[in-house]
């Protein structure tokens, strides 16, 4: 069996996620993969930090090159987060010949054709499947077996802060603050919960659903945006009155030929099947000319749904490259 | 580009889906496959119905040889439906190096492990998306991205026809009898429904399911197994009085190492996620130790659909061989 040598960039939480779903399924992902898997360095800061996993402490690295210039390495998981530095770092290692897993939907979205092309001109894989909708495997099942579909529409709930905001608010009759607080708790919002709650998080899920669905790059500054923060208590109260649910969509439609998107709070009557999706859950709805409706639910954010989703790709490269 | 040969067994609803589907969207599938598509032989006893599709009168035999030992054929599609002689054409096509598309469940589920060897053997590639969940890409999940898990429960609605009649008999006041005509004057209950009512067709998708989920192969007939066509009315509106609603699962779940799995009518909670699939629809949801919870939802049946699975497969197919 060949081994697969993996460089890490940034072991916070989808990190420590990814390398705790190899180290709990190592086996099973290893007989799949048809390859050993070793994770060599790994590019973070906080060495010290517990996260319940055994790392040599000589692994850890502050220089990046150590990582996308390791002549041993096959493939570079980049988990860093953000635009910069992590997408010179996916360049770097593909011109260095690596393969690339990222979950990194910011990075992707703002340079999706500089980095398809650098992974095409250098012959290595990019694969992004984390990247929108965490653990859900829906990147994967549009770039591959609904492949036989002219797609016309996607509609997804791809940002768990906002959809528990959002539940939170019309299960436990919350004013925006309390129930952003109470995300804040659990963890399913930052300490600065723009991001999510603004739209941006969906904006840049939808650049890369659309640009997988549709083959058009889409930038998210250029998608219609609107977030949560303005939502009352009142126009949830009134949407459930009328048996309807408040959530956050992300749309793209084929109207005649020309393609209309927007990332804003929609008003769902609760017999739609994304209506009954609560909490930290996403799901994305498609409609293809041959398939028709098709749903994918889930968890579309955490350690070990992102990790799956991470593993799930490394797997996939494993299967097919020649070491 | 390469060309890529297909033979096609059966040219009833799904084979004239599968025809069609590749005819609406052939640039788009073939620039995904990497190939140009050619249909060869085709095996069909009735040459003169009206199809809606242009076939030349020379592709049709009725020589099953014709499709399966045909030097140039690189894919044949099995299409008839039931165990023989589709199972026996399936071993002649890889014995003859030929790759296998199917939408066959009967035949997998009472063949599995000599469908897998064989096609192992012979060195071909041997799929079967369209067989569990029609359009749904569950299969390919599972056996591709997801495999960084372990699972430990399956819960499918996985036949449209008894789907169908539950909901007509629970939305419409409907008695079982009426219902069951109702799907069959729609076209989705069969003259004879045995095969669907009394949850075999269900029992040999669990089968599927739990091969490629539990890696075990349960035959059909050894699933405990128990069919709709004993419920009343007066259950389902004892159901609706609670909040919930009846549904034909088929389950499997791995229950501290011991697998347990049966299809049966079942009471569930209208805030399941499965309550809310109604009519031909189908869903899977299925558990695994690193991705939690996930669920598949779409059209399980009919020639577009499945069509769409097939030729999935198909391009999977065409994009890694070599010809």
């Amino acid at each position: 069996m060949k081994t697969i040598k993996i460089g890490l960039l940034g072991l916070g939480n989808i990190g420590t996620g990814t390398y705790k779903v190899l180290e709990m399924n190592r086996q099973q992902i290893e007989t799949a993969a048809g390859a050993h898997m070793v994770i060599g360095r790994i590019l973070e800061k906080d060495v010290e930090k517990d996260r319940g996993i055994t790392v040599d402490p000589m692994q850890f690295t502050q220089n990046p090159d150590d990582v996308l210039k390791d002549p041993e390495t096959d493939i570079v998981i980049e988990l860093l987060g953000g635009i910069e530095p992590a997408t010179s770092f996916m360049l770097d290692a593909m011109k260095n010949k690596k393969h690339v897993v990222t979950a990194n939907k910011a990075a992707i979205a703002a340079n999706f054709d500089k980095l398809k092309k650098c992974a095409d001109e250098n012959n290595v894989l990019f694969r992004f499947e984390a990247s929108v909708g965490g653990g859900i495997p829906i990147l994967n099942a549009i770039t591959t077996v609904l492949q036989g579909n002219k797609f016309d529409e996607v509609m997804g709930i791809v940002n768990g802060t906002t959809n528990y905001i959002l539940t939170q608010m019309a299960e436990c009759g919350l004013a925006y603050g309390d129930a952003l607080k109470a995300a804040q708790d659990k963890g399913f919002a930052e300490a600065d919960p723009t991001a999510d709650v603004e739209g941006h998080d969906a904006a840049n899920k939808l650049t890369i659903l659309i640009a997988l669905l549709f083959g058009k790059y889409i930038k998210p500054e250029d998608i219609p945006t609107e977030g949560i923060s303005k939502i009352t208590k009142a126009q949830i109260e009134e949407a459930k009155s009328k048996g309807c649910k408040i959530k956050l969509l992300a749309t793209a439609k084929d109207s005649c030929g020309k393609l209309e998107f927007s990332v804003k709070p929609t008003v769902l009557n609760n017999s739609h099947p994304l209506a009954g999706v609560s909490n930290e859950f996403n799901a994305i709805f498609v409609s293809g000319n041959a398939v028709g409706e098709l749903m994918f639910y889930g968890k579309g954010a955490g350690g070990f749904p992102t990790g799956s989703a991470v593993i799930g790709d490394v797997i996939e490269i494993a299967k097919v490259i020649n070491i």
